[in-house]
């Protein structure tokens, strides 16, 4: 292991494709070289060009493969405990939600499991699903909380996510996500848990520094869009960037109101109107797809993306990985199906785990190859950028960098 | 490395949750061992009931995990050459599958790409594909042929399959499918190349011992019924089993014929009859699922599952790797897309991986745990076998034995 941290960060990769994500059809450079220097970015171009300061430093030969900014999963629930296999089971084997629910499954299952988790049983199991995505390339990962639905728990499992952050090579964001589901101990008084979020439990995350952003299910089964706009509110006193969970089964106008707050994103988006595109539009805020939540509810009303397309709204590409509605720990998967269910072109995948995914989390410092942006990098062993929304199955991930460092060498 | 081969196949599992495939719940055995003596599974039991003669075999603690036979993927194309991937891109961005096939795209572009490959290229290009397979779990790959529509070019084909066979430490059952699609060459006359087939590429992969069934694409944009069964007929007379790409885009009546002629197996059977049903089930034959190109294609005519089951019609599942409609190595996602989107249980879906699968391939050592059986064998990760279908994404293969030698060990 080399010991010295500035000579493992400061290199040069040369003989690469370089898709440098800074123009709708990739910006692909051919015969490119990048410099590294100190874990950033300090230069892009064609090897013939590259200026002689750097030629002094340890030299990678990328053998013409392509070369990208790591991925970013921008919309994951991975911090939960327990599992709803059986649930599934049961379910294929004939037995209804309405049986499930009342025998304590469901969303509640896992708000149980992640309640009665201690901090270390929840990181040992949530860690495993972090990892895997860093196998396909990802050095970024949202991570919401929303299991937990009481002051304590929340704050347990956005704990939970800042460790992951810290003991992975990788960054984590955390969202408060709260207001996801009403707890069992508040069926009767939805209001009084909205001050709950409102008043005890935004202002102890900001406090503590737990949470990074704020997000609302605004969902006919979630919170209405009046509540959603007291959470907003509160996130805003706070300091505190929002999101939100909309238009995923019917259409609440959540997306809108998320504009009017400038927030991040609005994410899922299948019942998105005219209105709610020109909002996000004008925002500018990202439209956040999640196509394994669409296959795996076997959903059939697709997100209106050429309306997002036209409108130029920033689309990105999340796994919602989550233990109810789409249990997939696969970011490639995701660009799978965004190009196979969604029909966005190759290229709009790639910007949705890349540069748009890194704007859907407001971190200008990667996305993109550009000086001055983190070396969050992959080396892929692919022969164009669209042959992973193609062919899936082979990892095609042949070295992962983060900040420069090389964490991942297959 | 040990050197002793019979001491290394020769060995005890224990404290493993066995599930044996015997019965359609799985069979699971919890506390249970397993003898391995020579490469086949000599005793399956509980912990305490292990018979004294094993005892002195070196142990493996299975640590409670889970242990199935090792997978079979029981129909797939995965020896081709060239990529797609540019098609698909094209497709999403506007233009028409007409103006494709016009410049040569489609399953031609593969013909032509597999034709003009060596067999040491497309050996290269197919290798990846196999060995990702195998890190999955699966022990028993089939490989049909069907993009080289000449002699030569097919049995190139088969040939290259038959050595990925000997080069990884996997079983490899071939199947010509030279009745795949009509070639460039017989555009104007399709009993020509029927001929072609019947008196030249059965006689010659048969001589050769290279194919070791026959398959026909049964479909309007394929051959009829009268063609598929001049080419069983051709196959019968040189001794080899039938099986049928059948009722995938409309109803052919292929399955029945398959089953008139005692085939192993009809493939995808979306739109099959109550008739085809009761032919199948008569027969004896196996339904194999394909939910890959299902998915790939977005169909949303379902297969009958629940017919099926209530015939006894034993159900396969597989991915149907092929470059133009199943671009996808991965059986576990196969599982997975078999419970969601064709509401298999998992149960059946983990039969039709093992048991239900090896029978497709007219495989009667391999599928199940028991005495007798060649010692194919996967040890899991995992809390139940249900997980599988659930949670995708972090690859839960902890151990792979190939004839009782570990060739994976994560
Ligand atoms: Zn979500
Ligand atoms: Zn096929």
């Amino acid at each position: 292991m080399p010991n010295n941290s500035a000579a493992n960060n400061s290199w040069v990769l040369h003989s690469v494709t370089a898709a440098q994500m800074n123009t709708p059809d990739l910006g692909l450079l051919a015969n490119a070289s990048l410099a590294v220097v100190d874990g950033s970015i300090a230069w892009v171009g064609e090897n013939s060009a590259l200026p002689k300061r750097y030629k002094a430093l340890p030299a990678i030969h990328g053998q013409g493969k392509l070369l990208t900014p790591a991925l970013t999963d921008c919309h994951t629930h991975l911090v939960w405990a327990g599992s709803r296999a059986s649930e599934f089971r049961q379910r294929l084997h004939g037995k209804s939600y309405e049986a499930i629910a009342a025998a304590g499954g469901g969303i509640l299952a896992t708000v149980t499991a992640t309640r009665e988790a201690s901090e270390e049983t929840l990181f040992a199991q949530s860690l495993p699903r972090a990892q895997a995505l860093m196998q396909q390339g990802v050095a970024h990962i949202e991570i919401k909380s929303g299991y937990g639905l009481s002051l304590a728990d929340e704050l347990k499992q956005l704990r939970v996510a800042r460790r992951i952050g810290n003991e992975l090579p990788l960054k984590v964001t955390t969202t408060l996500l709260a207001a996801h589901a009403l707890p069992p101990e508040f069926k009767q008084n939805p209001e009084a848990y909205i001050n709950l979020v409102c008043e005890q439990i935004i202002p102890a995350a900001a406090a503590e520094n737990l949470a990074d952003a704020v997000d609302v299910f605004c969902e006919n089964i979630g919170f209405s869009r009046g509540q959603t706009e007291r959470v907003f509110q509160a996130a805003k006193q706070h300091g505190l960037p929002v999101k939100i969970h909309a238009e995923q089964l019917s259409d609440q106008d959540g997306s809108a109101l998320m504009a009017e707050y400038q927030g991040l994103s609005a994410d899922h988006l299948e019942y998105l109107s005219a209105k709610g595109i020109a909002a996000i539009a004008e925002s500018g805020s990202v439209a956040v797809l999640l196509p394994g939540a669409f296959y795996f509810l076997r959903e059939t009303k697709l997100p209106p993306v050429q309306a997002l397309r036209d409108a130029g709204v920033p689309m990105a590409i999340a796994t919602d990985a989550n233990p109810g509605s789409s249990p997939i720990m696969q970011l490639p998967l995701m660009m799978h199906m965004a190009c196979s269910l969604f029909r966005l072109t190759p290229e709009e995948a790639w910007l949705g785990v890349t540069r748009n995914a890194a704007q859907a989390l407001g971190d200008n410092n990667q996305g993109t190859l550009a000086p001055g942006q983190r070396a969050d990098l992959v080396l892929w062993n692919l022969s164009s950028p669209e042959q992973i929304c193609y062919e899936f199955g082979i990892n095609p991930l042949e070295k992962l960098w983060v900040e420069g460092k090389l964490v991942t060498d297959n």
